[in-house]
């Protein structure tokens, strides 16, 4: 299995990124994907009970549609909390990216990110699709990266390539980072490629487990998006046996855990206003979910991120945050080791003396960069 | 019902404040508080299940005795994780203050707030217990009061007089911040001493519903401490007609819940780097409770706070806050309404549009001092 730190798109997909006028700073801001094949397609969305326009519309093709080619994606606007008419004006974006590259209107995938409450510019946008379909490549990956991005500081991708008997298969995976996007929300947006042919069934496992064990261990904030996506398309272009849940799925399921977790740390480490990049491991508790609540309760505890800013250990801030975590943890069986707190990447692991299942999650530190950032956005 | 804005001790009530030498920075650090007469006693504990010693201690006095008469309380040392040291710390503690008020043992409490994980200064204190003591004074509310201030910036507290047929009932409250304690903890402690005669059981619930409307309705950065206590005293002096859950209750749980209230408001107003203090009030929710998840997950939301502190009306991070609750809030339904975010006070309102029940509370903005001040106090 051999790992890249960049985009390297699989057989049969292409991409671009154009500048169409969504965002004020007039960087580019649509970007598309494209399968010359029709690809298998699972997704992960949010759970926030807000959804953004573009969710609901993927949910009901998810749901409908069989075969999936394109994936359509703007920054600069969210498409959320604008109602029966954000509605309309995603359904507009599937229509009119079908139409030009000539595939049924339930193959076509959209997502927003950036600002909640406003309309998307739907004139600009279809305009610029016809150029956009038109300039469709193997070889602009980044050009579709750069349009995808909000606040982040750099492109978030990574590759895996492994064989299935002689065939080689990759798994290509770009996101958009979880700082907070300007002006508004954090989102985090990720799309994954694959040539490989693969059944649902078994990528709709493998897509789960990746990304319970990545984006749902990170947290900046603790702040849930209305727009949190992550979709994967497989088009089987590699020609490899099928993977199914029987067979061959180890692999792909590596790899793909593989590109998902390398994703989710990156957005921690790009998020906005961090310093440090905070490694927290929850051993000996007696099961995931318990271990998953303590960590995520010190990752999310304002007092415990300031402390890892300002350097100063505080074994405190850590015990209480994992008392008030919900789970019975007891003063005189925690074991908490912390590292140093002079370096970039810090390190704190907790154990609970409780069992034997373990969780490790990522977050940053809260700095007054953050502050600054996301009280001075106007 | 008259209320005034100070710490009136009502008859039979004494205090005192001294330094003992707990803080570095000299200032009082130790107090008592001393009813004359045997009061029943009633309290309220952190959720958290890392407890200080100080709260072992209370729970196990209020589980065995039935008349208390003293509280102490020092700041500059939370007596927290400090294992089987720090509770045999406290018991000294408890044991000294009776020997020198020639009282039970049992119906002494005692509090500590401060740093976390060092063990008490404890032959200094108990060389201070016995001045403390001679020094007690019906006059001396205010030099307790200071003895418990950690960073807050003022003194809270709160008196609440009204009848029952022709006997003058005094409720009197003070309290110390939620502000992040110098250098480790938030602790909100609260004392309430009143001079009506009351049973325990019409007491317990007069307290249980003042909290759940006060200290439980506010939060400062979603840390839960691992001191935060309210305790109440009710002597009698006031020789009124006992006061029965059937009888004159209504008035007395009305006088209490004014004082806790106002306390609670204090706290915010007080809240280590805070410049705002928001109001906000969730209505039209299926049940209290449903409308404080989602009250308190704006509350906490640190995208919202930063919001109302730069002062850019935000209605998307108000929208996705309600939505991450775990309520399943309808974006259709949700009535938004925000009131001017250039005051120090700021007005939140939020209809759910799913039933009749509404929850207030309060909260403050996050901003760049409560970073300095939680990240840089060494």
């Amino acid at each position: 299995m051999i790992k890249l730190n960049k985009a390297i798109l699989p057989a049969g997909f292409k991409a671009n990124g154009v500048k169409c006028g969504i965002k004020k700073s007039n960087k580019p801001d649509l970007a598309l994907f494209y399968s010359t094949l029709p690809a298998t397609a699972s997704a992960k969305f949010t759970k926030n009970s807000i959804l953004a326009a573009p969710l609901k519309v993927n949910k009901a093709q998810l749901s409908s549609g069989k075969h999936f080619q394109a994936v359509l994606v703007n920054s600069g606007n969210a498409n959320c909390f604008t109602g029966k008419a954000g509605m309309l004006d995603a359904w507009l974006t599937v229509k009119k990216v079908a139409k030009e590259l000539k595939i049924a209107d339930t193959s076509v995938l959209v997502n927003s990110t950036g600002i909640i409450g406003k309309r998307l510019p739907i004139a600009r946008m279809n305009n610029a699709i016809p150029g956009l379909v038109k300039g469709l490549s193997s070889a602009k990956a980044t050009l579709a990266q750069k349009a995808m991005m909000t606040t982040d500081t750099f492109i978030k991708e990574v590759s895996v390539k492994f064989k299935i008997a002689k065939r080689t298969v990759t798994v290509c995976g770009v996101a958009k980072g979880a700082g907070m996007i300007s002006p508004d929300m954090a989102t985090l947006l990720c799309f994954i490629f694959t040539d490989a042919a693969i059944t649902k069934q078994a990528l709709d496992k493998a897509l789960s487990v990746a990304v319970e064990n990545s984006f749902n261990c990170i947290t900046v904030d603790g702040c849930m998006s209305t727009n949190d996506t992550a979709i994967v398309l497989a088009n089987g272009a590699a020609g490899n046996k099928l993977i199914e849940l029987k067979d061959n799925y180890a692999k792909f399921s590596e790899a793909l855990n593989l590109v998902c977790l390398d994703l989710a740390k990156m957005i921690v480490l790009d998020a906005e206003g961090a310093s440090k990049f905070i490694k927290i491991n929850v051993y000996a508790a007696k099961s995931r979910d318990e271990a998953k609540k303590v960590a995520l309760a010190i990752a999310n505890s304002d007092l415990f991120k300031t402390a890892c800013f300002g350097e100063n250990p505080n074994f405190g801030r850590i015990a209480a945050a994992a008392g008030a975590s919900g789970i019975k943890v007891e003063e005189a069986k925690l074991k908490v080791k912390l590292g140093p707190l002079n370096k970039k990447h810090i390190h704190l692991s907790v154990g609970l003396s409780r069992g034997k299942a373990s969780v490790t999650v990522y977050t940053c530190d809260l700095t007054g960069d953050y502050i600054k950032i996301n009280a001075e956005y106007n």
